[in-house]
């Protein structure tokens, strides 16, 4: 409807997969009032998921072989001023949440078991706080809720949703309504229509003074338990506090059906589309090619460096995506000192990293035999490394050929929507 | 959340896809109340579509080089009970939206120029149907309205709102809320939240009696063309009816931002992957592989049928997947010959097809430049025909090296999702 507007795209800014950036982004970040005190986390991640359309619940489904979780977890785990992310998941799937804490290497995380609702899951969660069988002291100033589903939470929203409970002693993000809310008449008819704007969804994150939501637990019912919508509400019926509403992006949509899946798989490849590193080697035609690589390739950010040498580790530790170009005779040495290199850095173990490997000058005269072999080395080392989280492509340029190979290239690649040559 | 359940899977039981399907579909459907009367539809497409952050507004974005709009307008236009359908939008964009009608070939479309707002838009599409300057009669007994960003709108769901609307003046489909509504105070706080159990978010389509919606808008203020929020609002307010509520399922969601652009594409590509074709030849190794083929595939539905011609004909309009197997020493003139069949049946205007050629037994004995000399030519016959929407693909699978050949074929199709093999 072109009267409701809102300009925002729904590309995070960033959604937590650059370390490095957040550093740089902190870095020179306006002066915004200090996190000085203490702040945690609770992630009910209880729900069975039913409506993804899936066996598994939607928060543990992958991508990238990555849960979903874990990239939510993530997006708290890397912000210095947070400290225990509790973790709250039903008693079947306590295994799975600790393998998946040991392999992603989740530092702050704390797993908990679930109550048998969202609402007694979250008071778990927060008791934990308190509990003498646990060492999850000191007990946080502030306490963030949020939603193990909702991956692309941001640095500047949960900062804003901290200080305004830390100073209210409630907060909570909204969302402007994207339908017409309606009342119903017991018989399924149209009884009236809401005015829009009076009204917002309320979504996640939300923050609480810690004393404040426990509080507003100790106190509600047991059809709160049962049957309460949301801790906004409870915070007001039993401690009399007005939370502050925060708008925050669209990226804070929850991931509820099964094509929510498809939604954030393509915000994180986008996401990881942003930058790449062109290793040129020493050759003239390589540099030159180069060149022409990062023109074309003007979407993304690239560097390009003469070798993947430790002396150029800053810049392999930027970037998810690497085009290695080496010229006739030369074999893939190259690319196997990257792989090895990402090994010991562990570069691979949150996101894949995507490795080109062009060779050039594969003209008629080259020996077809040859070819054939040094191609069947190459792909049996593209399917040894797929085990390490490195995706592997081999492009040929033949120069009667060239267009052909680009295109091949572009179709074996589009799917990781990494290069867009 | 646990206590709010939703059982059903977000993938359309047939978003139109397949008009062979929806003939069977129509033959074996429970009776239900005939339509017996004319029914038209109005799409409004005059949205800027700013949310996608796009460039381009969000119903004219492409999927499969053909745009959102196109997939919207054949979910009516496929069912022999609808009649015009009445596409509505900004004058820039006349001579884009008569360009998609005549590429693919969309036979009810009547396009018209949209007003300032979404409901001087519809309000237009509405008095085509009495202006004695367009020939659009008889005027409808029922009218449709959708968004042309709800493509996966299906024939039940358009059955029972036609029908309830003849009945009860107007229909209308609903869906669960998913947040919490809360009601806001001017400054920003919680004022309180709404009880989910009796509130409703308004979706498309709705369906209306022609004359009540038509005497809704003529009587509607300048303030409702403005700011009105909705046509069941309209039908109740100045026409006294009570709109009759559908509950709809999930596809109905709206396309608002740029990574719903994304699931939409994962619902079209996981529905055309239900079904596939494998052209096995005479060859005893062949028959066997393609045996083996259909057992992998179980997720689809498989046919297997000796040759592509004429005589196969029905088995070729059953999908967009083939698989086309040849062993030594055959060419590719099988796939030449489906290719030629694909371009006079017009088989590709509204779906790629994807033909995956299979050649089995090159051992390391075949000569390599022979190799290389037939990969080129296919390599090129694939660069031709992609521009027919026809997406080919070879493998040679040898003997040593059949795994590798499989996870190589299943990288370059990952991004078609067609094949999981």
């Amino acid at each position: 409807m072109q009267q409701e507007r809102c300009s925002s795209s729904d590309r995070p800014l960033d959604p937590g997969c650059l370390q490095a950036r957040d550093a740089e982004r902190s870095a020179d970040r306006p002066a915004c009032a200090p996190v000085d005190f203490p702040v945690a986390v609770v992630l009910p991640a209880g729900g069975s998921g039913e409506r993804v359309g899936l066996p598994t619940p939607k928060q543990f489904c992958t991508i990238f072989n990555r849960p979903l979780i874990s990239y939510t977890i993530q997006a708290f785990e890397r912000l210095p001023w947070i400290g225990t992310v509790v973790v709250v998941v039903s008693k079947e799937n306590h295994d799975l949440m600790l393998n998946i804490v040991q392999k992603f290497n989740h530092t702050k995380v704390n797993v908990i078991h679930g109550g048998t609702t969202r609402h007694r899951s979250i008071f778990n969660g927060l008791q934990a706080f308190c509990s003498t069988s646990n060492s999850l002291t000191p007990k946080p100033k502030v306490v963030i809720i949020h939603d193990a589903v909702r991956p692309f939470v941001e640095e500047d929203l949960l900062l804003k949703i901290t200080l305004a409970a830390k100073e209210q002693g409630a907060s909570g993000a909204i969302r402007p309504l994207v339908s017409t809310i309606i009342a119903t008449s017991s018989e399924g008819y149209l009884d009236h229509s809401l005015e829009r704007a009076k009204y917002r969804a309320s979504e996640m994150p939300q923050g609480f003074l810690y004393d404040i939501i426990f509080q507003a637990y100790q106190r509600c019912s047991e059809f709160d338990f049962e049957f309460g919508s949301e801790c906004l509400h409870l915070a007001l019926q039993y401690c009399g506090v007005n939370a502050k509403l925060i708008e925050g992006p669209p990226t804070l949509w929850k991931v509820t059906y099964k094509r929510d899946l498809a939604a954030a798989e393509a915000i994180i490849k986008e996401t990881l589309s942003r930058s790449a590193c062109i290793i040129a080697g020493a050759e003239a035609e390589a540099a030159e090619l180069a060149k022409t690589l990062q023109k074309n390739l003007n979407m993304m950010e690239t560097d390009v460096i003469p070798c993947a040498k430790e002396s150029n580790a800053e810049y392999l530790s930027k970037t998810q995506n690497f085009i290695h170009l080496s010229t006739t005779g030369s074999n893939f040495l190259g690319v196997l000192e990257m792989v090895k290199h990402f090994e010991d850095t562990d570069h691979t173990r949150l996101y894949p990293v995507v490795i080109v490997w062009v060779q050039l000058n594969m003209t008629k005269q080259s020996v077809d035999s040859q070819k054939t072999d040094e191609l069947a080395a190459f792909r049996s080392l593209a399917s040894e490394v797929i085990q390490g989280n490195v995706l592997l492509y081999g492009i040929q340029i033949e120069h009667t050929k060239v267009i052909f190979s680009m295109r091949y290239h572009y179709m074996c690649l589009r799917d990781l929507k990494n290069f867009k040559l």
